[in-house]
């Protein structure tokens, strides 16, 4: 039982504090919880990486955001000033991920961390060209699929799907440049936003769209092809984590999730968890677990769905 | 394969930075990414929508939010500034709304576009007194239905359920009015605070309560009775989308979602999908699928809720 | 039905207004949505209890939020200013939330409220070395149960259920002081970013973890064991409320919630009613729907996982 | 001489620290500089002053601040919820200058302050109608006696001359109210802006205007009719300052300022000293010393204005 | 006298603010103090212009303000889209400095309001280029004239003078340009902050400098010369301002301010009034009160500068 | 004559502003009011001094400024953390400072900036204690030197004369410890605010009072012992400036401002120019200029005040 008895004792206000300050620094209590940096390596900061992201989707869908009426003229002054900026931005976050890494680890102060940082970012927006075109794809098929939709412009504007793969797809071009944590955390800002939680290592292809999305969870080893469709609360998760020889820590990094080929849908719900493949074109029904691979276009559903009986039935 | 190995090349940062802005301007990479609109026609606002909601619901519960110690004599001035400023705010965004789709449609220049949103915002704040007996009605039936829920004001001031179902009913106030995307904005904008998801299009009953709410979907053409209980990751989905003539795009705005009559309840993670109905006073279990209509009455479980077995038993 | 026609009458603003503000204000229409305070007695701040919540999120997890390059002997000056400002916030919040309940049941003004409101927030305090504690297993856990986790400080700096769980061990001790609403409001605040609904009534032991997390609920009287990992959405919810002698309104604060023991698993989807225990080691497969114990040691499943026919099949 | 010679001695840093802190909070070297104060007496707030003068202004000049099409109907609305707002702010910032002024003089705790600063609001929010009049006939000066001046409303907008009599007209109320320390800070928030220096005890006639105004001093026992005018850098000042019987302390409160009557002008940089009158329609020339009455209708020149020389004549 | 004497009789709250918002909104009240505009011609923003002038003086002054490590292949991207932004900002300001006198003079709502806006905002950017070669010229003066001045870099980034007579010449062109009241917004932005007071009117020649500037005003209509330098608190004014026929309006717009000729210099305090020319290379001594003309090459001194006496002399 | 006629002509707006922008960017255009830098050099902080200033306001007045219920145990908290963070704040915008200076003169990169940086940051917050003392007696002065004073606790908190000495006490510290530009910057601020512009290098004794004090100037080289009152619009300034050999470079640094001795009085408008020196107790009258040294114990006063005539004598 964490607690005792609330008792409401005159405690003196000064004397509480200061002996709470005392437990809170003493060595012991700090050990698992207080991060050990050498100076000047700061956290990585949210607040930036959401300038960056909210100025990358600008470049990315001009005249949806940032300055609405930009013309072929002045968008290079808009994008290039943007770019720029992004560039700088980003190379202090990617260099303060390395850092994070680099403090858990006791490496020695890094040398090359700083220009290492700013290649990539340098790197990294030369591949904005090809996050557009998928990006693109999947507002086409956002549009195509959704006949609530009105125009692809309206799944630009206010789609959790095309917000969430937004960052994903920019996270995922950092994670595969070898970018430490960053990515995770411009995937766990979409993740909070929509409740879409992909996770950066995840390879996507185009013309990726998820209905409503809330719940959905697309695993660090998954790859999907193209023209895939989920709904809300669908998992492709791992099924076990092998551990290491001594038993005692898992093995990290091996593929674990699903591959999900071309022309998929997976209806709400559903789980699908391991290395399983679920073959091109098939159907997977909602609120289904499924844990072997499936045939390229099965239609797999619930065993008996439900069974229905009057309310003179006994209660739920 | 989107990626190439990673190469930090010896890059030039103006060149990296000018190629980029060249290959992300060239008309081709912009086509189906960017909005191009005629002057003076901004996006809709997320910020001004922010507002409005915000004063809005401080209209609609007054002393809850807004200025807590309103008097029977000072409440007509807070109401009438908030919603004179209301008023004004919106106009604006019903016009950037409806000019969000013509830009789309390349349809002539508005003629009497501000004119009509004006009315359109006016006859809105008409319908508000209509919005609060409603939400009223769902404050009463969240206290009766959660024994955690300390008084009907606490439904108010934090249920994620409430905070949804006032974006939801206003926003179908302005979708029945025929404003064209804000009440999706506003939908959404409920949508990634709570995680309940609901078309401005449905129609919700009075006493309406959605318990935890995160990942319920409501979609477009539900008609939802009164007294109805939801809980957290029920789906009330379509099933198929028909395709036009051509057979390349999807037939918009037939009723492809549920009826669900007075008094039912759908426990968390039912999917329900399809224009079936669910008759007035049943009970759909948790995680079902249900693709049929349901009788009045009756209770739908999960066949054979599990298999138990013990751990000997091999992996899972 | 709800809404008449749309008809674009030409309406005076002026009117419109005034017109509405007087039916808003009408005492019939204020009944139910407007909240009467005495003078002096403010709503909690959501805006003050967010500032709560990070600096205590700082003083939990020195280095990692607040300043990043906090020493041995700077960490006294950090910690201590912060907790002398949370104690004067958290004593005004904390009495904020006892005038809420006063209000509502119209109790008399209060009168050692304010000197009870800081003798809480001063024993609050004195538990954050607990708090911490419990904190720094849950990290481990996370690590431990994580394949994609690269370190124990990335799960600190971005993982949600860290989030949750930081939220939610405060907001229990405030619970467990007998402090009205605020924890209610601190536990909404998390679930609005992460989507995991913790009632701050839940006991949970320590080395918790919920992976991905989206669309979890626990329930206010759930007692949760050491060691026990969740996914997303899995709830842990009541099966029925028995009602008082009168039949109308609902008994309050019943043990309705399951027993989860230690080492237990329970995968994504997984919905577990009533006070049913799941015994120690269990491991509860995903999408299943469980009304009844579960033995130590066993294995949960859904039944026959699922049928699986070719495309030539009939539609879903 | 101040400082000793830099050196750059490797100091330890948190040494440093913890020394200079021990040294700024030893007993003695807080003795002149530290504010005691007990619990919840907070220093008054110039946030919460500015957002004051601010409504207050929107209230006086109704469109040019504020929202700027009020209409008949609707300006009691943003009136009324502005002064409302007004008043409780208000009270509150009284109740904190009375409580400022406690503290210094170690009086016993207020017993009637909070009721007291609430009835001083009200009474001066009654004398609005009355300062409104005052500032209209000082916007009709302004515009009257500058030819630069295009309209009324041009004053009104952007006139430090009025931005400063705003500001006094309604600090010279509350000091008149005996309000403590307020007033001298909404006068030193003027004075900040405008370099116009009006201390909120000066009485000043109605269609006062100071052209430009940086530099004007205005003291405290001044009286100053109608219809008067000053430019920028006058003096209106003390002579000398009494002490009491001991020798040792300043007798404050006597008059020791000008009397100022109707229909004077003084021209830039005139210093005008001691209880002295200067005569209705007087004119006061540039740069020129008073310490003697001045009659009605004199004009007071610098003597022999200056001597010119020509280039070839010594440096200056 | 003003005030009564305070009173503190029990004054129900809602009445007394009901009743001065009776009296304040009581048609006689209001007619010199509202503003009475029609809809959709807001007031001048403030706020607008501030970024827009911060956006120019980016522009101006690269590396020094904005980002600051633009490089030429960058620079036009910043330029460009700063520039793109002001014309958008600032036809909008124009426009409302139109409607703003509008409304005073009860014109007909304007027809080509906007496009002028527009067409002015273009004319303007495009004198950008001689407004900064003006300005460099200012820059070098301030540093040849100063030697606490260590760079001319450092008088750029804060030097009153500079940043007085940045937005002088931004304003000045505005206002050659036929701008109504925005050119004075701007211009007294720069006296609040600098006390440095020229109206938009004035032409002043290249290689201007003020020396600490505190309550220096330069009128209207005076002609400045290049190479000028002033210091703090000197007046160049009008000396009296002819009536029209009728004797009751000032004429308006007539010359009656100084003209400076090239190469003056003129000390702290001193005072000209009135169409005089002050020749070329005079200098003009401090405190000194001038309402003649000047000649060439003059040095003009107070008077017999001061008399000294002991102290055994009698009080000043 | 700077401007043409304005002519409206149509301008293309893409046109108008891509041309402008190259005329801004060509390499003539940018030669004076550029700033080149290399790479990670930003430009001195406005908002990080703003916040330095801040922390320290409330480190040297407890109470006063930031939190205003400080104890005896909690103040080394506040202090402690206020000034960890001054330490690092100040020492990057110190070192940004020497870039400043460097870039200017196309030194080499910085070797030991940063070091140095945080060595004079940590050596100037061992001066707080002494800077304290000083302010405290300037508190003192100006508490017995203002009959309109009601506490030496309403000058620290609302008088413009502490604000400045404040800042400057500050700033000369920094000015002694060869820190560059950011004391001037730290003296413009007060500049701005108060209209009272001394320059960092002027050494002042205690017990130092302006009264009103805008317009009033100390030049860098003044030296100023105890006890002095000024008042507004003084000037200590210096009188010419001797060049360099070459006659075209001002030679810098030299005194030329002038001396003022111990308990000297100098009253509104008084000017005094160069190195000369006012002998102690000497008192200087409102608006005289002095340019030679003046006896101790004199009073100065301008010549026959003033000359006064009846209105039927000439127009001013």
């Amino acid at each position: 039982m964490i607690e005792d008895t609330p008792v409401f004792a005159k405690i003196d206000r000064d004397e509480a504090l200061t002996d709470t300050v005392a437990r809170l620094t003493a060595p012991d209590a700090c050990q698992a919880a207080c991060h050990r940096i050498s100076r000047d390596q700061p956290m990585p900061s949210l607040d930036a990486l959401t300038e960056v992201v909210g100025m990358l989707r600008a470049v990315l869908f001009p005249g949806f955001f940032g300055p609405s009426d930009i013309s072929d003229r002045t968008m290079p002054f808009y994008l290039g000033s943007a770019l720029d900026r992004v560039v700088k931005l980003l190379a202090e976050q990617i260099n303060r991920g390395y850092c994070f890494v680099c403090a858990k680890e006791n490496r020695n102060p890094c040398t090359d961390c700083e220009s290492r940082s700013e290649a990539v970012a340098l790197e990294f927006i030369q591949r904005l060209p090809l996050v557009r075109e998928l990006l693109a794809s999947d507002v086409q098929a956002a549009f195509d699929g959704d006949p609530a939709a009105k125009s692809p412009g309206e799944t630009i504007f206010c789609y959790p799907s095309i917000k969430a793969l937004t960052n994903h797809r920019l996270a995922h071009q950092l994670h595969h440049l070898g970018v430490d944590i960053i990515p995770r955390i411009i995937g766990e800002m979409a993740h909070s936003d929509t409740g879409i939680d992909i996770h950066p290592g995840a390879h996507i292809g185009p013309r990726f769209f998820i209905d409503h999305g809330t719940g959905t969870v697309i695993g660090e080893t998954c790859v999907i092809g193209q023209n895939v469709r989920l709904y809300q609360g669908v998992t492709l998760g791992a099924k076990s984590f092998p551990k290491d020889d001594t038993g005692s820590r898992l093995v990290k990094g091996l593929p674990r999730h699903p591959i999900v080929e071309d022309d998929v849908t997976i209806y709400a719900g559903a789980t699908i968890l391991g290395r399983v493949t679920i073959g091109q074109g098939a159907v997977i029904g909602g609120n289904v677990w499924v844990t072997q691979d499936v045939s390229p276009g099965a239609r797999v559903t619930q065993a008996r769905a439900f069974e229905q009986f009057f309310l003179e039935g006994a209660g739920i």
